[in-house]
């Protein structure tokens, strides 16, 4: 019998209404490399969503490849990004932002967020020559640990950076599911408004692969794609990810796919309420981090498949249960009914 | 009324082969980043039809990425890459090996194939250091100008690469073609004999994307995948390489579909001898260089798609036909007639 | 009137042995780039007193140089340095180490000094390949904030560098001082057996530039020079900075000088305890950091040139007086007056 | 007995000159990392004696990492050099454009001079963002063999770059022999009205190390320091630079050096007329090469030191006699008689 799949939002393959599209177009002719008529009319999609006729969209493989081209293509060689010390860049892409040249400095943050006074506290450090010159305030919405910056939050931000004259990029891995969140203040235009760049995650949230960054500052957006192709981040049939987000967004399925995602977590939450189990950080996304004991991780171990978290204490562990588009909401039950009998 | 397609070689989606095992597998929940059961029996599979038990396989999202990971890897800072002044790697990456930090030095190369003693002499060149080291001889199979090595040059290489101690790495991008064509002498067991690394390229021969890098050499073999998520190149969903290779090659379908290509290619090459038109290159492979006139061009792009190559003299030009698994022979014959016809 | 200098160690030129030696040899002719019979002289003259016979010395412009130069011929793209939050590397070199593609990972430590138990905290928490692959780990011998790790602390880290495969790397922008410290406890030789590679400072010790690096391991030392020109760290007049050890150590100057720069700074720490002023870290080598209050700052500040530290509390802030081979006793004295009637 | 020194323009020390200033200077208190007054002075008389009072003046440690620092600051990642094949950076600085991350184009040149038809071959050669983007054209003056552009070609030079928007930046290695030589046209201002960067190099006349780089172009001088820094070449005693090319310029000395070194250089050039003895490449400034047979290198190299420098034919060679501010008139008839002898 198959262990219930609470490991990751990106263990399938893609929602059934991508695969259609992608099989409806397969055999047509297009030009490679993103320049398609799909892709042009994505991109024309996501300046309409987002209110912003002007920005640059561009579909990037993923989202670490994303990060670092963006980071690497606004940054000089001695300017550094300030993120919080949870930030995906920080800790789980190997380094490619110091691999292309650029220091990652750690501001204070709280539930996975960074303060603007944590930036400001960064800059302040940095006085001189003889130290990196912080550019880049990078964000994650929802941060690595499912938390969701408010509409409020988001322009505390961006009140730092333009005081501070830096620059406000936020990595949407999981965007779908920050904007559909019970919590969520602030909505894709107010993404677009709020930073200089940010991206729509389209790998967790029903696409084979693809997040599509969309440079609102006009400032950077100059020969990006020179950028894209030298740091390997352009593949030949460009095209697919212009189809992918065409269908998930032509309707705005793609936020009905984050919404559902969120609700099935809800219920894991209510069921940790019910069961007396608590959660590590509060969430409201598609992340959930009960503190379980490591007796009762191994019971769970049996039956479902989600991610070892962290030790909380010398007796209890946190552990990760994701939810996707593709989570049934019987296994979801299931997994509930597993909590309440631990 | 569509054009005849001639353009490339990537400008559909997926062979449906390929497409229904990705639709067939597509609920189906595994691990990311390419340590799935897909992932591993297709590496496994490769290994086996490679010859070479002991060699590792990554699935790499496009062509540059894997040029530059790859080559990026296997060379220190001061070291440098040895191409065709053709090489893929010299013109059309954008600097990605210079962007990794290693300069591409320009061997003596005919037919777009690099020689032996252009390898030599540009190490001889290079005495001291004062200068780059150059340290792996970089060769596409087919060339970027669709011919092909040899098993006798491969074997030349080889031992100049030997004596010299130098890695010999081969971009495998239109693989299939080349190992397919009429004049093919060197097997896939053979690249993987002769080569330290090379790759079977997917993206151009029926998949949506993806390369097969096959790392003979075990003393490049450590620690790669650290490599890979360094350069912005591993995707979470890497299950699809996996499904994809697995589709292409469990049948052998990879060879058929790229057997296709060249037949194809055949008939143009057929149709062009009748028809009077002159090989820029002479090719055997999925790629044809006719010589036309200025004239014949532009009645020709009425009709068909396909690339403008460059100026031979002041009256003729080169364009590019490409055939793919999804050319089909009523348009080859009716490109034939329109050639006939010019 | 001049003020009272305590700025810095690296506030004159040359020390006069130095000079002489330098004037001495103007008018020979030599070979460049560090291969003249001087450059070569010195070297063996520093394998000798290190002990290391097969030891690789390669005389470095800098210590930011020397740092950048070794530590990214040492490491693969996805591994990192390990250092202490105060880590010249990571705090004042504008992200050099990262400008070469390499993250620092922070160590605890205490007293600036990094704790084997910090190293070993940092590699555990590094997994997979989805984070970097901690490598080197640097410490500055004596650290940024003056104090010296002991032959004990030494030897812990070599221990734990052994055990996690890790190369131990220090920084001896000041080790002259360190090794004539009055709690000093480790020898050169101690250095030289205990660390992978090292260097001895010139800069601060009476040379006008020039760090000796000693790589005594060999497996690190293979192409080292192509590194060194790679990086933009060779000069053409090499010969310079062999002429200059050679002075230094010829007759063991450099630890006399050092020796010098120690007791200067002796003579102001007993001052300090005269006039009831504490120290914000204890420190035996040649930089003190009196804690005074800002008004104290301020009158003091009229009369003697020194750094601001930083701030202590509201009211008190942490200075910092530097002494070197130049710096004569009668300001010390001067110094001392001045600080006993604040 | 020692041979008579061709072989190079830094095999001694320093003028006599800047070793008084030097020496005389040495005690004195400064701060560090060249903002002390003396560099503040020569970075003051150079741009007065430029004619560009708005222009920035830093002091580099050497060519190699001028050329680095300087080009890499000027470009974006994906952007490219464009240089002559005997080009300093192309050949002999192992790589360090690359290693910065950025491709070398080479364009047609003559007699080591890049051609302005060369330079607008290469920008049209690339067209998309496939290629890198061509950005800065990279000349010595004088070039690598010794020869000189003139004012002419210079504006033919920037009149290009005009057009094409290209940066134009100059190594002055040699400046002090280009700009004294007897063919010279372009006076400094001229260099500083043409090109947006060039350097005044220091260690082929007379200074111990140093290259007063001279940023022109506004647009370019951003934040410089922090690229000094984050590429490893700021020195502590940054005063030094500040020193030496002070003592050189502030009574013209630099001048007088290098007409020196090109009178010497004329003496040999008149001695091989004499002796019937070709020149290889026919030069003004102060490096020579005469052609020679084989047996002839042999004997030479018995009383001589020079460089060989290519061959010619089976039975010629190529060879290099350099003179300098150091050469003595005496040696240098010494040699005549040698040639004649031959």
């Amino acid at each position: 019998m198959n262990k219930l799949f609470f490991r990751n939002d990106y263990g399938e393959g893609a929602h059934p209404i991508v695969l259609r599209k992608l099989t409806e177009t397969n055999m047509e002719h297009t030009c490679g490399y993103g320049l398609d008529a799909y892709s042009l009319r994505a991109a024309e999609l996501i300046r309409e969503k987002c209110g912003k006729p002007e920005a640059d969209v561009h579909m990037m493989v993923g989202g670490t490849s994303a990060n670092m081209i963006a980071l690497s293509s606004f940054m000089r060689p001695y300017e550094a990004a300030i993120a919080a010390e949870t930030g995906h860049i920080n800790v789980h892409e190997t380094g490619t932002i110091e691999g292309s040249g650029h220091k990652v400095c750690i501001a204070a943050s709280k539930d996975g967020k960074v303060l603007p006074e944590g930036v400001r506290a960064v800059v302040n450090a940095h006085t001189d020559e003889h130290m990196v010159h912080p550019r880049v305030v990078y964000i994650s919405q929802p941060t690595e640990i499912g938390t969701v910056y408010s509409l409020e939050e988001l322009r505390a931000l961006r009140a730092v950076c333009d005081e501070l004259d830096l620059i406000l990029f936020a990595d949407g891995a999981r965007l779908g599911s920050a904007l559909t969140a019970s919590e969520a203040t602030a909505t894709l235009q107010d993404m677009a408004a709020l930073t200089d760049a940010f991206y729509i995650g389209g790998t967790k949230n029903g696409l084979y692969f693809g997040e599509a960054l969309v440079i609102v500052n006009p400032a950077l957006q100059k020969n990006f794609r020179f950028m894209i192709k030298n740091r390997g981040g352009m593949i030949a049939k460009g095209r697919l990810c212009g189809v992918m987000f065409l269908a998930a967004l032509e309707n705005d399925d793609y936020f009905a796919w984050a919404r559902h995602a969120n609700a099935m977590a809800d219920i894991i939450r209510e069921g940790m309420e019910r069961a007396g189990i608590a959660q590590f950080i509060k969430t409201t996304t598609n992340q959930v981090f009960p503190v379980i004991t490591r007796e009762q991780e191994k019971a769970l171990a049996e039956k479902v498949e989600f991610e070892h978290w962290g030790d909380v204490d010398d007796e209890r562990v946190a552990v990760r249960f994701v939810t996707s588009w593709a989570t049934k909401e019987e296994d979801v039950r299931a997994l509930c009914a597993e909590l309440e009998a631990l």
